[in-house]
């Protein structure tokens, strides 16, 4: 189906969109509609894949009506597409074989905090930034920062990460429970909420990253973790790539649990100091946050110095006030306003590999030369204690040719990560821009996990079309 | 099949047992046998479950032979038990259907570990302290401690965690990457040996606690983490059970990083006086151990102190000289012979509960109630900051009507911790005996784990029996 017939095609067994708009109307009054402009909406991403926007929006507001409209639509064997807060990067909630958007942004409610467990219960709309601002008086802080502020059911979808993953880890590490609607209109509880179990299969960690195409996430328990007493934050300029890796690598085995550790490279500090005025020299940079407790994050700080300084670091400058902290991890946190301000008018290709981190080096510094060599501008930001990095590949949204040429540059990053013992995405997901790139990294495995899929959704209505190419759940054209 | 008729039991469209063992020999030589001592060996456990043997004993030294024995036993329609160190506790790797033992004893190698990237990859037989005498000179330890010195492989099956859980995770957060052999004889690997990925759909965890259920695990790739450049450890009594799991929440909200927080009740410190002549009070106690610097390690212990001591905690000692930390962990290591010491002769029945934290005194209270109206001599401990607690419940091992009784009494345990919002299993996995609580814990979510051992294995030939009722692989009778 093309966006342009979108009411022809609705799919499921020849009915007509507006007998689907009144099933649905049945189970959520007025929260579901088919406006152009609401459609248009939710077929729009944060990418640069083209839009895909699905025939209808529903708004639900229950675990019961997501249960209803997933059955409904396994009735009329109508594609379901999840969507939160529309941050993905890869595509992820495209309505690729159009169907029902289902937007989760209603279910938006922290149900419990339980302090003395460390663990919250929030439906998936709630943001992390909603989150936080929620948990402030309770001493506890949920910890992944993806940078845009994503709903926690896309987070938990894509298996979200971002600059505090040294430390917390990620979706996978922090998700102790689930809520999900089965395609068949079940819902399930996967886990209970001890801390940990050895109870059967880890459903829990199998509905995490699944992209939605197992089933809907309707509530999430996640671990939360203590404020640190303390915050210190520190920025440190390298001569080169090599020697920034290499104090991450050292500061991480001398058992330091830095909170986080980013690199940016030179063509990335000439953005920041463009965006947001850092004043600081364009060679590459670490920037640096310690938590715990007052003496322990100076001591922290100390070694960080000690080891920066090993490796030719130079103007260490470390930063405790709430004030320089915040302006330093603020010019972070836009990095990708940062990257646009190198070129104005320009668009940015997300890119999203991970290797080893004693591979890091080596893949920055291939990819650097790839860059000179394909004439792009393409800051690289980077978490550098995971060895997961991205580059902005800024581009003309008009120029069809540098599109080509970017997507060229891409694909030959992935496959250098992948022959470095790395993954085509660290934190973004497969969606559809990684979907081909899955079986070169994990060749047959690709084949269990579409045995998963099978076996849970044989109708393939969930979110069809990401991570591998399901059969469309459509009889006749999906194109 | 009974242990009366190994022979005739043997599966498999009535082939005889020295078809099979001649099929077996062409691929791995004299490595295959069915002598009866071999066969017995790899039916008992530590557990009080029932003996089960299988047929024949395998000994594989190459993924390449296990997925040629895999491949036999496929088209044979044998089932396939794959056996680590023979530590599991709930009868995980006994042979209820008789069939073909993998034995991975042989497949131990210390592959290669990667200093910079905190990684090491090894064969399944590795055990953890073989692996971590390796690993001394390296700066790097494999910290998941169940106690006993089980394999990687065992311990990657059941999921297993321990004292040092509280502190970096269980093996759920430790394993990286995974080469399993599918029940069709291909070999897949689950990740690539990045430190995280979003690439589809997480068989790392889904093969991480499956029990052999879906396949053989052939290799693990593990996280590593730094050794600690100081140690130091402290023991805490307390006037009963609520005041130390008190401490322990406190002590953890509080965001000291605790490496393992040990609860001991009174009956178990009897038994550990009597085992290994602590000299201790014979009422609850916390056990500490701290990591870090040699300033941070001090810090974290001081405030334990004051937070044990706002509880009521007395006596608090704190030990940093390896020589004293040994003798108090040593001591609690071996709890399962000071439990033994309490009631000379006897076996124990080990039960395995985990509830959230903030339930866990109230468990504790209620079980220690029951056991006191049970006639059960019962001593527990438990790993505290996890909400997991064991109870060693000494039983005479011919005392039918006292066997009952036990497990009567962990009956109620298992729907007491459930009821709590706890599962059936913190830690020693469900193998056979937590296999009928399953659906009380988890409800549907079983069903979801049904589809999952049909699609991977639909021959059911992987482990059969464990988790949940799988259908035999036999035809005929497999009682």
């Amino acid at each position: 189906m093309s966006n342009q017939t979108p009411i022809d095609g609705v799919p499921g067994d020849g009915r007509s969109l507006s007998i689907t708009m009144a099933r649905l109307a049945a189970i959520v009054g007025d929260r579901a509609t088919s406006a152009p402009g609401v459609r248009s909406d939710h077929g729009r991403s944060e990418a640069y894949h083209a839009a895909s926007p699905p025939d209808v929006v529903v708004f639900p507001e229950t675990t019961a009506e997501v249960q209803a409209i997933v059955a409904l639509c396994r009735e009329l064997n109508l594609p379901i597409v999840p969507f939160g807060a529309g941050t993905s990067l890869e595509g992820n909630a495209a309505a690729l074989h159009g169907g029902v958007c289902l937007d989760m942004g209603r279910m938006n409610k922290v149900i419990e905090v339980h302090p003395e467990d460390m663990d919250v219960r929030v439906q998936p709309g709630v943001t992390r930034k909603q989150l936080n601002a929620y948990l402030r008086d309770t001493g506890l802080f949920f910890p992944i920062d993806p940078g845009a502020d994503a709903s926690i059911g896309g987070m938990t979808s894509t298996r979200a990460s971002g600059t505090m993953a040294v430390r917390y880890g990620t979706m996978k590490d922090n998700v102790l429970s689930l809520e999900v609607v089965l395609p068949d209109g079940r819902a399930i509880r996967t886990a209970q909420r001890a801390r940990k179990s050895a109870a059967g299969y880890d459903l829990t960690r199998l509905f995490t990253g699944a992209e939605g195409t197992l089933g809907v996430i309707t509530e999430i328990t996640l671990k939360l973790h203590p404020q640190p007493e303390a915050i210190s934050s520190a920025v440190c300029a390298f001569p080169d790539l090599q020697a920034a890796v290499n104090t991450a690598i050292a500061l991480i085995q001398s058992g330091v649990p830095v909170a986080r550790v980013e690199l940016l490279d030179a063509v990335m500090m000439r953005g920041m100091n463009l965006h947001s005025k850092l004043g600081l020299p364009e060679v590459p940079h670490l920037f640096f946050e310690f938590h715990g407790s007052q003496a322990y994050v100076g001591e922290q700080a100390e070694t960080a110095q000690a080891i920066a300084a090993d490796f030719g670091g130079q103007g260490f400058q470390w930063a405790t006030s709430p004030e320089e902290r915040s302006r330093l991890w603020h010019a972070r946190e836009n990095t990708l306003y940062a990257g646009l301000a190198l070129r104005p008018g320009a668009k940015a290709m997300i890119t999203d590999v991970c290797v080893p981190i004693s591979r890091l080096a080596e893949c920055l510094d291939a990819t650097s030369a790839d860059i000179a060599e394909s004439g792009l501008i393409a800051p690289v930001v980077g978490h550098v204690g995971d060895g997961n990095f991205h580059l902005l590949v800024l581009i003309k949204p008009d120029d069809g040719e540098e599109l080509q040429r970017a997507k060229a540059f891409n694909d030959r990053l992935i496959r250098r990560a992948i022959a470095l013992e790395g993954t085509c995405t660290g934190e973004h997901g497969v969606g559809v821009g990684k979907m081909d790139f899955l079986p070169l990294e994990l060749g047959d495995a690709v084949d269990v996990m579409r045995l998963l899929k099978e076996a849970i959704d044989p109708a393939s209505i969930m979110n069809p079309g990401k991570i591998f190419r399901a059969r469309p759940p459509v009889e006749g054209d999906a194109s």
